[in-house]
């Protein structure tokens, strides 16, 4: 079997706020999607992408307060709106893949997981493998779940990325974020932050981790990258890279070293 | 709980053909998502939408010979467009009910459920019923998905629809066909048809059975009807009704007789 590699698009990366409304970011998502066909035309790997939501998901997410569950029936027009919202997006990434020559295929995470308590306690595994055998390229999203204990939560792509890494088998995730990899201090405000090479469970609580520049819904940055240590503690390789810089993601999908490895 | 009622949308009913190309027949939809919205007004019904794939599907799955299953890799550009042009058609009908005021949200079958040679072996029934129980109206469709002895196999719309009413428990399936109901003979070729108030499995030997009007990849009319028939085994009222004929599907889905209904 070929090795499986499973590639995080950050949604501040593929989507872009134009005048407070929601837009693809299509340069960039188009960028990155020719440096997979590239990578996947130089190994024959098989590939899991997964994108985040950016305000495609967070603005009806907030709106409607689903973050913290569904308790009320007023909250359906914002569940109704925020799948609808994380479809066209998808929508959009599966196409720009297409367009590069990837064998890209909408992959729903609401119809195959359910979670509780906002973890994952069930999800069709055996469904993405079997497309994969087929060398179908799946693409899923970050998106609302149907929760047994809140009604809907949210699954952040940051948190599905390593889980189907772990559950496939994966030899390698690669996370394209809107910064370089994982700094010193953020990047976006302190000119001395420096790009950490490595980052490994011993160095979590001397840093002072920032999200993404979006508003986001899905939990701190800390708890995400614990779900990518996870997946680094079970040998998976495990870095987060610039997804602006032209060329990164293709070298990280390679398993060339250009943004931050992720350690236990 | 509310009584819960699956309503199947034929294919070619929701599309037309226009010059070769697959088209949403948006007049006619519309018009069928408002009467899915009076309906689900009158009454607080829960509601599954199933979709045909008319052209949309039908034609990429013949182009790439997948009605016969997957055997070879030159098939996987057949099976990205044929996932493709369905994600595209089915994103139709939910802006379509969604305008109307329905809380429509995809529910994509091919992440949800696993075939073997054809018939389900497996479907994430429970998510669906979580979905349903929030008011949610879930919308799905005929699809390709994967087989484990096929790789992919066609699950049509009229399998699903009938399967997801007993595993549900509806009450009542409406099949919108792009025919009156069921008929003595073929009403397109035939003028002495006579539209059938009711038709049993008694009385399917003496009947010359036509399909719908175009390529239809999904296997004949008579196993279509034999897995209406099990569900109306079951006690859950079957018919078939017009799609075209204005106030028909809100009729039938309030649960007049106004077509074929389906028999043991």
């Amino acid at each position: 079997m070929n090795e499986l590699v499973v590639l995080k698009i950050g949604g501040s990366v593929a989507t872009r706020k134009e005048e407070g409304k929601a837009e693809v970011d299509s340069v960039n998502l188009d960028r990155i999607s020719s440096e997979v066909r590239q990578a996947l035309k130089k190994k024959g790997y098989r590939m899991v992408v997964i994108h985040g939501a950016g305000p495609f998901g967070h603005n009806p997410v907030k709106k409607y307060g689903l973050d913290e569950g569904f308790s009320d029936r007023t909250q359906l027009a914002g569940l109704v709106e925020t799948r609808r919202s994380m479809e066209e997006l998808n929508y959009h990434v599966v196409e720009s893949l297409m367009n590069a020559g990837v064998n890209a295929v909408a992959f729903q995470p609401s119809a195959s997981g359910l979670l509780c308590d906002g973890r994952i306690v069930d999800f069709q595994v055996s469904i993405l493998e079997g497309f994969l055998s087929l060398g179908v390229v799946p693409v899923g999203y970050g998106d609302l779940l149907l929760d047994e204990k809140r009604g809907v939560s949210v699954l952040s792509g940051d948190y599905l990325a390593p889980y189907l890494a772990l559950k496939l088998k994966a030899q390698r995730v690669v996370v394209a974020a809107d910064v370089g990899g994982i700094y010193s201090s953020d990047p976006k405000i302190d000119r001395d932050a420096r790009l950490l090479p490595e980052l490994s469970s011993r160095d979590l609580g001397g840093l002072r981790l920032t999200g993404s520049r979006s508003t986001d819904v899905t939990g701190g940055m800390e708890g995400k990258i614990k779900a990518l240590m996870e997946a680094s503690s079970k040998g998976i390789e495990v870095q987060v890279v610039s997804g602006y810089e032209p060329g990164f993601v293709e070298k990280a999908l390679l398993g060339e070293h250009v943004g931050t490895l992720i350690k236990k």
